[in-house]
């Protein structure tokens, strides 16, 4: 199992020891996903949170009336899942798909909490991931609050150059709250500029 | 100064001893707020995280056309700021008003960084407490597309009876991202039952 990126990504935090290293390693599992393979469902039990060490996963909630709205996207070197359901043991409210083919490393709940008891140190490495968390949901909700259409797109386009080559523009209309209608129409204002 | 309150919230999580109390205790500051009185203003810089000992307060955007979204309110016992911005040290992009007279316990940026390293538990508080706050955001984003107005204002009443008692319909409404008028024909709907 490569675990290196994972690693990286914690001790840009914490350092943690082989011992400790070893430890974590000895509670993950790992999963390879084809492009479009599902690992979480809305209704269904979220027990793990997922380590991207490649591929592109995207989480989105089908409201209702079968409208498609993306919540996040999930690039190599992010953590991802319902978190609200995860954390409380309820079925998930959103689906998370692979965009791109995928390997991630699961990490289940008791074992996230064992980490917090036997590291407690892996405590500052998640306030840190859900600090991060949250202030890119607050930053997101300011700004489609604030920000017109174009704007946002634009910063998509800045923050997530990756992202955007991967994914549709119905997927990233999705993320911003807008119609691909409108997406186009702001596209096309770009181009004729 | 009255850090009862206080304490009992953090040592919902973590065990402090009388040492460690004593210690975050000589951190803070306190400030009684008049009602309408601001402790955050939009633009201006954000160096406190707040503990409500009494009292209710709001955080609100208001965007370039002067249009105000409710962010959050924190009653007794809650904890408030701009988190994005008192985090990374960035001007703050929300007001923080008191709806009710208030006393709030303060403390900045500074001494919660020598938290995490003094008192290495005081990490798994603020990560709870994190964590409660980003699932807080995710939920109420997934609510809100997918639950009628009617529904989640219903919702607000039943989570939040004591805010609902305290704010104006305006700041529910502009909390559940309706008009007013929207929102007083919910109610009038509701009366007509």
């Amino acid at each position: 199992m490569n675990t290196d990126q994972l690693f990286k990504n914690i001790n840009k935090h914490i350092s943690l020891s082989a011992v400790e290293e070893s430890h974590i390693r000895s509670l993950l599992a790992e999963k390879h996903l084809s492009r479009n393979d599902y690992i979480l469902k809305q209704g269904e039990a979220c027990p793990f949170i997922y380590f991207v060490n490649s591929g592109l996963l995207r989480a989105f909630f089908l409201n209702p009336s079968g409208k498609d709205n993306t919540v996040m996207f999930a690039l190599r070197d992010w953590w991802i899942t319902d978190m609200h359901c995860f954390l409380n043991g309820l079925p998930a409210m959103v689906n998370i798909q692979a965009v791109k083919p995928c390997h991630v490393l699961c990490l289940s709940k008791a074992s996230l909490d064992s980490l917090f008891e036997d590291i407690p140190k892996f405590n500052r490495f998640f306030r840190i991931l859900m600090q991060n968390a949250y202030c890119r949901e607050q930053l997101r909700m300011i700004q489609n609050l604030s920000l017109p259409a174009k704007d946002r797109y634009e910063g998509f386009l800045t923050k997530y150059p990756q992202i955007a080559n991967m994914v549709t523009l119905k997927q990233i209309a999705s993320y911003l709250g807008i119609t691909p209608e409108f997406l186009s129409s702001i596209r096309n204002q770009k181009k004729g500029k």
